[in-house]
């Protein structure tokens, strides 16, 4: 397993052991199942959702393919389950970091921050995972597509709380476009993950958070640049 | 065939029409070539260019298989012959209507409104052909990615093209940084796009519209501005 299928693993194992083990069993094969869904997650954001069969899985893991199939039953559920398992590190490593950031403003422009950092870092093999799912299933309608759907708008109603608090705070510019500013935020990060990932542009990212500091600093009232600029995000 | 075939073909037919007919059974053969390749580009931008077999298409278009092996040789040959076919289109499309437009701001941001209406007439079944496959052979090197990528790099060398013309005419902002905006012209384009197939989001290329002209009214000078009210496009 790659340096990077070991992070995302390592970044799912605590939940689990933190549990009390009621069967000894059964928390060896949850672990079992996180660590193929760590893998599974990997080569899909390299090669695609529908690229991800159990046998193709097993042959990476070179384990057999009945004994996946007592995981997962079905492609589609393997499918479903590895879109989930993407979700909950995609928390672990972008939200987590973030979460004690102060309200409003900063703790949106860290989340924007954290979130370039993690393309960079391509915590999955193929860069951003959901980034290469949207595109894959836009055009396959189905439960996949809706799971992978479900996950970007609730990252797009994330940025969209964090500005309503920001609102609130009084750090936000009366008028502003909660739903068109939280577009060209995500749209910038986006942008940076194709060039990275097409090109190996090594400015993309600088260019992403250009535009994102500049977006939120733009929007921001005087209030709200002096929170940005106290938390170095200018 | 679907409409969008149909404008597809009838999109790239002129061309080879225009020609002196020296040997009719090779312009018919160049006819029967592009049709296969606007239907592979309709599959492909759905389905991918990695499903894109001779076999699959073979089986839509209702020929054999050993009529299409006599236009091409392999499967990559076929991809390659499609992301040519599909810049083709787009070059058509996107480019020709506005090749009359007022150099400079005017001209690109005429460019901009081009692109986001291709995008929301669907010329190709899965949305952008090269939207889905910038991200669908990232993490595949080889002469497809080589060949998308190419296309990428010359679609932001145009922007910025029109950028320094803009400059030169006195409608930029001394010290606007041109890459910079490029990347954010086509990150507001590209999100409306990706929205648009994701979600079917009927907002989504106003969004797109009003990042771009506010990017673009954003970097101009007094003229730049002027210019662009004089087209309707503030």
């Amino acid at each position: 397993m790659s340096s990077k299928s070991d992070l995302a693993a390592g970044r799912l194992a605590p939940e689990s052991d933190g549990e009390q083990p009621q069967d000894g069993r059964r928390v060896r094969g949850d672990r079992t199942k996180r660590a193929i869904l760590a893998k599974a997650v990997d080569i899909a954001s390299a090669e695609g959702l529908e690229g991800l069969s159990i046998g193709r899985l097993a042959t990476e893991l070179g384990v057999s393919k009945s004994g996946l199939f007592a995981h997962f039953g079905s492609k589609q559920d393997l499918q479903l389950e590895t879109v989930a398992a993407a979700s909950e590190i995609f928390a672990e490593v972008v939200w987590q970091p973030v979460a004690d950031a102060e309200p409003g403003l900063v703790q949106l422009s860290s989340l924007m921050e954290s979130w370039l950092h993690y393309l960079r870092a391509e915590v999955f093999r193929g860069g951003c995972f959901f980034a290469n799912a949207y595109h894959e299933f836009d055009a396959r309608p189905g439960p996949v597509r809706d799971a992978i759907a479900t996950q970007k708008r609730r990252w797009m109603a994330a940025i969209i709380h964090h500005l309503r608090v920001a609102e609130k705070r009084g750090q936000l510019t009366p008028g502003t476009d909660a739903d068109q500013l939280a577009f060209e935020l995500d749209a910038a990060g986006s942008m940076a993950n194709s060039l990275w990932q097409l090109e190996r542009d090594e400015k993309a990212f600088a260019r992403g958070q250009i535009a994102i500091r500049s977006r939120l600093n733009g929007a921001a009232t005087a209030s709200g640049r002096r929170a940005l600029a106290a938390a170095g995000l200018t």
